[in-house]
């Protein structure tokens, strides 16, 4: 098979990263183009880039020449967005105007009425606005998003919920981890035997984005979820893995068995089943009492699995339960790539 | 001025060793009897006891030879409890038989009717249920607790809000210390790179504790407060302080500012106002964005006061903030001795 | 090819899960048998074990009943010994007589004068010592032994050294993982925001077995290096991976240029450098000034390779540089596995 | 008591903030003035100051305004300087000039002939440069340096030892604190789960300074103490404290009982025994086999005592111990100030 040739905006940072650790003998996908900040252009990738992840550094990226972020340099079709949100609002339109189809972890076009905000495996049918963008703004590419990373695994896991039990309100409080926070990121001062009870900008997120992705796609609009979000966000001593405690209210009553086999049951949408990102299963759920844990659960499913445990009565609300996904697989670089996936299997590259 | 004899049970544990640091140099006690298992007896305490604080062990105690946990041990009026649960079940109705007042940070009477859940600062006058006590079983001594270290400080902001707004419904999500599963306790592979979201039993003891110390007095007995909580505990690497995400919904809205000035403008109860442990402030409110914050905070008012910060609107209730508490000060050993001080002003010996 | 069948003592420890990990899809080993102690005998696997390991317990070993750690439970070629020393002790011998190729992990017959101390890469030729133990003992299995974890990687990088320049004195200061502790292990207590400089033993071994496995072999017996070993071992709050800085005398003075040469250019002694664990490559030299460091660099070789780096003068000796090693994978079961591919491929089992 | 006034330069950074926390509450210094850079000129301190320290900002600091970094701003006779090395290197010179004497905590003139390195428990004679300083470069103030952090420890245990039994040759191995890379410093992600093996030039620093300061003063120089030193140098997730494993080697073999006694035995020299910043004591020797450890003991002796452990036989030198010393209290603020009062104290102001 001829792989479709991919590229990689803000390629040194942490998610730029993790997008080319990904990439490595991806089935579909082959990195023809890196591209980072002038600081970067025209040097190899392995003598710019300070390489933070675990994983050594694929070898293909080794002695690749970054180039600028403009659509000139590239000869893809699709282009991974690892930028910063500024950069992001500014560039991925001309990189759609020009014909790519941007699959961007930014957050700067999440909000956009004809931007698809994306986890394939709940909401692929909203792939649908791509069409709508498209006839909108004349492009001949597209963007389309990923949620923040602590919506991520909360939203998969409040799907599987609402389709069966009907979510009103949600109450959210995260445990994030370091590297969602970038590199350098947060100051081992700050984070050594300490927490810090605030990440700006991330209660809005969580408690906006869900509402996008659990609602329907009406025409070629998507109306809003009617649930409603209150968070907290943390910042916790943890490298990767994001947990969150939830409380949840539904329309009736629920057992925790019966939420148990809903999540246990959850199947991705037919679309995005059989994709190579989709995770396998899509929600795995712990019996064990202290479960799940970042360190130990992070990476089922290769990171993509969202994993929930303790489900439980709540006293206030109807359950209580806990939700962990990897902020920078499922919850960044790979949600990404699952959406490309997305696009390439509805044809519309 | 004399001072008061008192003893330390369960004195080599970490809460016993809080209890012989904190009554160093105290204004009205003096340590005279140190109690631990069988294994420790008759030996300087210094040789006997594994020294997990920060603060060197006090010099008075060094020497001092460990008697048995028996009330013909001691010749002292109060005895602090640092037992685990089961043996202060019971151990301390035997001392208490015996004429001493037991001031106890173990779980083992907190739900008992007649005898008071204390935070002097907030319900002193509950220390009538003492003499209702001594009618009821007998006792020349008496037994008085402290709440469960993640109640602590919840429960002084939540007593603030209160006493001004009438609280009707609280989640609380805690983020708690090592410190808190004693010593050896949590496991360094359980908790490097790591979060654990379950703590046994500590759930339970959120939802409940308060509303008994929220209760009015009436007569010889609490009415429970009604309030419903939901609690989510969760452990992590924290050396000491126990932080809790709180959102709040009161009888009727409530606006940050006013909440702000209630928190702020709150005194502890007359009775309690002016004892050597009365925190200074009784609660301090952070303006920073990112505060309170275990290891910069924990520290505030010697350990005793509770810091609130991020008071803010809450999309679901009325309120969002973060409550932090030194859990082993406040929220263990410095709570039972504030107890025994209260004791003291109202002539309970 | 018909798989050889092996067993695990000691199978619910640190050690033991991480034999039972790496085994999962050997090319020549299926585990048959694993033992622990009587409180979990005859329970499924998954039921009486707590797994610390990031990776998830292989399937193959949820459903194994658990036996006892005698010969007759077994039937199997080959037993993996995970015990702590004083059983290893008594045990070992028993397995050996009943004519298994005990492959340990244990510290009980490293110092042996028949009990081969293996690192294959570097001492296959020690293998010949299981004929002379054969005879000696009337055995018809064997033992034998990996090193110490933190002698391990620096062994391996002393050997490549010592072939070309000889050498003499070795400084060497550990900072050890956590996991080498085994579960519970270290408590969270002692080395949160710390540093525990002290381990018990452990200097000792780190003196002492380098040089039996630097040694030469002559005839029946090995004659210990003659080089001189200073050591000081240290515990930090890492998971996974032992660091060494070590400060190296030659016969002669080498320049770093030349030692890095001589590590790049090491290869495994020739019976031991096509085997399913043989490292690739057996050392990996960095060149970055602030590597090797355990997070990124302690899964090389899928955990066996030896990582070496900040390879500098030495204004007291003659060489500075410091190494990595992945104590629970190539210092501990994977170098146990590795050892027994050497038996089969010896022809000695 | 007419308190001297003083000022501190660098004073929102991390190091200038443990001066103004030192200086609170000094029986003979007053902060009269803080200096910053340009961007906090004018505002007041506790607006401008990111706090990083656990113990509260002082009470005087909170209104003070900025000022500039220009003798011109000040009215004190001594500054304190917590600047980065390039700016010091430019700056002291000029209030030196200006008259003032300046207490540096600068690595910029540690090493030049005329200026002094002062420990003063070891070396308060050194102070003697100074006017030989003043007569070479015209100035009516002065600079006085304290060493490295990673020095001061080591070489104040060296000097108890060099004075009994003459050191000839030191090993030494540091596990360095997060709080010596001031703030933002080390990021998280490279020290989560993880030791970075280097630390740029502080091998050198550590190979040399101790023999500034063990050197004798001759007439109006220094000569540098015959010894050998060899260094690596680490940082670990530790917020304060600095640990040293070092291996001796004396003139004549030592044994670990003549080494502890010298060590306990050891005080200040006379000029620096009775001020305010003594040590008290100046070495405190651990007989527990496991201290010392940072977070136990970096307060001994309010963080000013050297403290040793392991004192042990080496089998490549005479002698192996563990020094652990606060870096940011005696290895920086605490020094410098203690350098001030030794001045004072020889009436060299």
């Amino acid at each position: 098979m001829n792989q479709i040739p991919v590229a990689v905006l803000g390629a040194t940072g942490s998610v730029g990263q993790r997008f080319i650790s990904l990439l490595d003998n991806h089935p579909w996908f082959k990195v023809t183009a890196l591209a980072a900040s002038d600081r970067s252009v025209g040097q190899a990738y392995s003598k710019t880039c300070r390489w933070v992840l675990a994983e050594p550094m694929p070898d293909y990226a080794r002695d690749m020449l970054v180039v600028p972020a403009t659509p000139e340099s590239f000869e893809t079709k699709i282009v991974f967005s690892a930028l910063p949100a500024d950069l992001a609002k500014e560039l991925e339109p001309q990189f759609a105007q020009a014909g790519f189809a941007v699959c961007s972890n930014a957050s700067s076009y999440r909000r956009a009425d004809d931007v698809p905000l994306l986890l394939p495996e709940i909401n692929a049918d909203h792939i649908a606005l791509v069409k709508e963008q498209r006839k909108l703004r004349g492009w001949s590419g597209c963007i389309t998003t990923n949620p923040n990373c602590t919506s991520t695994g909360l939203t998969i896991a409040l799907k599987a919920l609402d389709d069966s039990f009907g979510v009103k309100k949600v109450f959210a409080v995260s445990l994030q981890a370091l590297s969602g926070a970038g590199y350098p990121g947060v100051s081992s001062m700050d984070i050594t035997d300490n927490v810090i009870p605030f990440i700006g900008g991330e209660e809005d997120k969580v408690e906006w984005e869900p509402r996008k992705m659990l609602g329907k796609l009406s025409g070629d609009k998507i109306n809003l979820a009617d649930i409603k979000f209150s968070a907290h966000t943390n910042r916790v001593a943890v490298i990767d893995g994001h947990t969150v405690c939830a409380s949840v209210e539904f329309e009736n009553p629920v057992s925790p068995e019966d939420a148990i086999r809903a999540l246990n049951n959850f199947q991705a949408q037919a679309a995005a089943r059989d994709l190579p990102s989709t995770p396998q299963p899509v929600i795995l759920v712990h019996n064990e009492a202290d479960r799940p844990q970042p360190r130990l659960d992070r990476l089922t499913g290769k990171g993509m699995t969202t994993v929930v445990g303790r489900v439980r009565a709540d006293p206030l609300f109807h359950l209580k339960f806990v939700v962990l996904s990897h902020n920078t697989i499922r919850g960044a670089a790979g949600g990404s790539i699952y959406n490309a996936e997305l696009l390439v299997h509805e044809g519309l590259l």
